[in-house]
């Protein structure tokens, strides 16, 4: 058969490299399109002059297009035959990407854990992102549950690997030059710096963005991720495409600049859940919780560590989970992350 | 509180200067975009090569991108707490804005009004958009009614700014460099000069675009405009989005094409309404009425004043306004403006 | 009267050449929007560095952006007052078109034929699209069925073009400098050169795409294609609007990655028929045809001809005509056509 048809959990061994197909070129037109898709506002992804007087050579594409351009180069090879995505851990921004830079993405696998019905099991990879220099810009690992197509097939060894709960602040990868000594915090939006967040403080982001088919397509599309689910009405009985998880990841972030528009860039991702499914016609708002705080060796800059929640309109204030652990039904993402911003 | 409330009438003084967050370079990308959202066909801002035969370094961006990129900045300090955008005065562009460029805004209060119900107040306003360079690009006046928060507050000494009702031809700039002597008619898509228009003439535009949510969204997001109306269906009981009246300005502006193919350039703005309000569904359809003609100084560029009238499906022919003087509930936009054209 | 009605039949005389208006520049921003209207992978157009180890200075426009500029520009001369698109040939792709490169469309009558009726005819143009340099870019044979405004004009002497079936392949245009012998069969996505497809075999190309009226009208729009059945709900009584059907070729040719992801450049469009209407809300699903295979003079570069055939869901596999040789009412698109892939 010429057509993928998709790995599945018998094709997978622990130490396998896989090297993801389709590299890409970004440019200015990406970071329009993310623009228009959502409503993304941070001073450093906007406007080259801020980014200079940051340390940088131009406006860099923001941190979520890298993201998930890597990312959807992974969906043919890890999660065309997903039944659910997991988690992440161990998100990494290392390198800052800019227009004209060329991403390309490898996975290796990590774990592997077979279901005990033997029809599925758990995938662990680390997957990079590499530009056209060699150098790895971004890494991350992301757990997702595979079918098996042959039933019969043995299961392989359980590994399942240690992964941190949260990255060390110690270890976050400060891009080259930057530094918030010059930091223009009229431009930016807001006055608050990292001294004016207290941990445990919670910040309801206020705005809200109903959802339409043709733009979590049209944003899934510019990803070149190709999981049906997102494209195709006729998958699911209710006629209903799943938007993609990191639609509303980036939704999310960019209706938290009301509130954390100093929080400029993405360091690490320590952790992630989508927690319920979203749908074209769902009202998307945000709330934050500040989770801790530290400084880092670049002058000016200190690191945030916030828990960002995205819920569908309905959803009682800070929702998040019920007394039994389980997510409140109205919840769609609860994503752990730091972040770089000015002391 | 982190997030920004917005400003109520009592917050605002005659003289404050308002610098506003978030500067932005645009690139080709939001070119594109602007291609992509409103059937925009005037050559001078399609064709690097054509723009350079008018004596320009390339095309610029169109002038309506600069217009919403500046006026988006102004909504979180100026509209978030409006109530109605009631006109536009004294609008003129000044310099064209070529990809690469920044800008941010600068807005300075020069009228203030309480009403008499001693609940709202108009706020006048004339804001400037400003380039990487410092170069104001564009700049116009605009007043809005705006809540007050503190009904006891004391209204303010009112002051209303003397305001021009048409921008004086001779005071246009003209961009440096341009020139219509080489003007490639058959290139710009009509053989109709400015002598070939006479005062009072109406055009009707023909052409008609139905208008999706996603659409207005994404290009409403595009100028990083945060108005809540916009993009929230729960914010009305019809839950509908409030269609951004800028969007219906550049619908009515490209749709021109048919009939002023060679009306390349925004000079000025002398005033504008927002008739009725836009919804997703209607179809847009415009006709124009020539209002005046003047020469330049510039080579064979010669400027003319338009009436253009945006309508929904279904208005009569040149609808505008009833013997009531009010505008006909069909008519959504009644922009004057003054072009540049050739000779 | 100022607008364009567009040309009728009798205003079209064999031999008359028709410069169309509006040049085009196209940048970064026109390919992203591609990627998000297209589910679109093809290595050489989405990598700049995947394109120079094929030999060429940087990853071109997608053949079919600079197909779909050419065509848009002849709409308002060519089929504004058309009632059927009927077919295309002797399509050729003669040079790579790179971000910043302006196209214009210049287009000749070859044939005319007037209908038995008396009331319409088929009106022939071979049609070139030119770029800054006044090269060639491409070029193809159009024909569609054009009302008459004035059913007393004479019928003109009817005149048929020869035209080819099929493009000889030893006269396609093999852009400078390809070549496919460090070819990156990993990066590209797919592991089968020409040699591994047979001549008649067919290939599903699995996924599908629901399409959604705002990226439809967002892709017409962008190649500045003005026909009103794409725009106006008001123009049909049941108020669809009618897609273009260059979007569904788009959207086929993006889906046949899935089975033809080496198939990388079009080379030539032998033939094409928008075999039924389609419309907002269809999924569209695509399957190919190998029709025959040669080899080129540029290294490593062989030449496939490919039937393309669009259909929408719920069509019966491979579904093509039924035995009175008319198209199953579910065949979208029909399309013909070279491509250069690796041998």
């Amino acid at each position: 058969m010429k057509t993928n048809s998709g790995r599945f959990f018998e094709d997978y061994t622990v130490g396998q490299v896989i090297a993801h197909a389709v590299p890409r070129t970004l440019s200015g037109g990406e970071r329009a399109l993310y623009h228009a898709l959502y409503p993304a506002r941070h001073a450093l992804y906007s406007s080259d002059e801020f980014a200079e007087s940051c340390g940088l050579a131009a406006a860099p594409m923001d941190d979520l297009i890298a993201f998930h351009t890597v990312f959807g180069k992974t969906v043919p090879d890890i999660s065309l035959n997903a039944i659910a995505n997991l988690g992440y851990a161990e998100g990494r921004f290392l390198k800052p990407v800019f227009a004209g830079d060329t991403l390309r993405s490898v996975s290796e696998v990590i774990g592997l854990k077979q279901n005990s019905n033997g029809k599925s099991g758990v995938v662990w990879v680390r997957t990079k992102g590499i530009n056209q220099h060699g150098e790895t810009v971004l890494e991350y690992v992301r757990w997702v549950m595979v079918r098996k197509a042959n039933l019969d097939a043995p299961a392989p060894d359980t590994v399942i690997p240690k992964l941190s709960d949260v990255v060390d602040p110690s270890t976050l990868a400060v891009p080259e030059g930057l530094e918030f000594l010059r930091y223009d915090f009229t431009a930016a939006g807001e006055e608050h710096r990292l001294a004016d967040y207290e941990i445990g403080e919670k910040i309801d982001h206020v705005d809200g963005v109903t959802i339409e088919d043709a733009e979590h397509m049209m944003a899934t599309r510019l990803w070149q991720n190709t999981a049906k689910v997102h494209f195709d009405r006729t998958n699911r009985p209710d006629g209903q495409r799943l938007i993609y998880g990191g639609h509303v990841i980036s939704l999310a972030r960019a209706l938290s600049f009301n509130g954390l528009a100093n929080a400029q860039m993405i360091a690490a991702i320590n952790a992630g859940a989508h927690a319920n499914p979203c749908f074209a016609g769902d009202t998307v708002r945000a709330w934050s919780e500040v989770l801790d705080k530290a400084e880092t060796r670049a002058p000016g800059v200190g690191t945030m560590r916030l828990r960002l929640v995205a819920v569908k309109h309905g959803a009682p204030d800070f929702a998040l989970k019920g007394d039994d652990g389980k997510y409140h039904p109205d919840v769609l993402l609860d994503l752990d992350y730091w972040v770089f911003m000015p002391l």
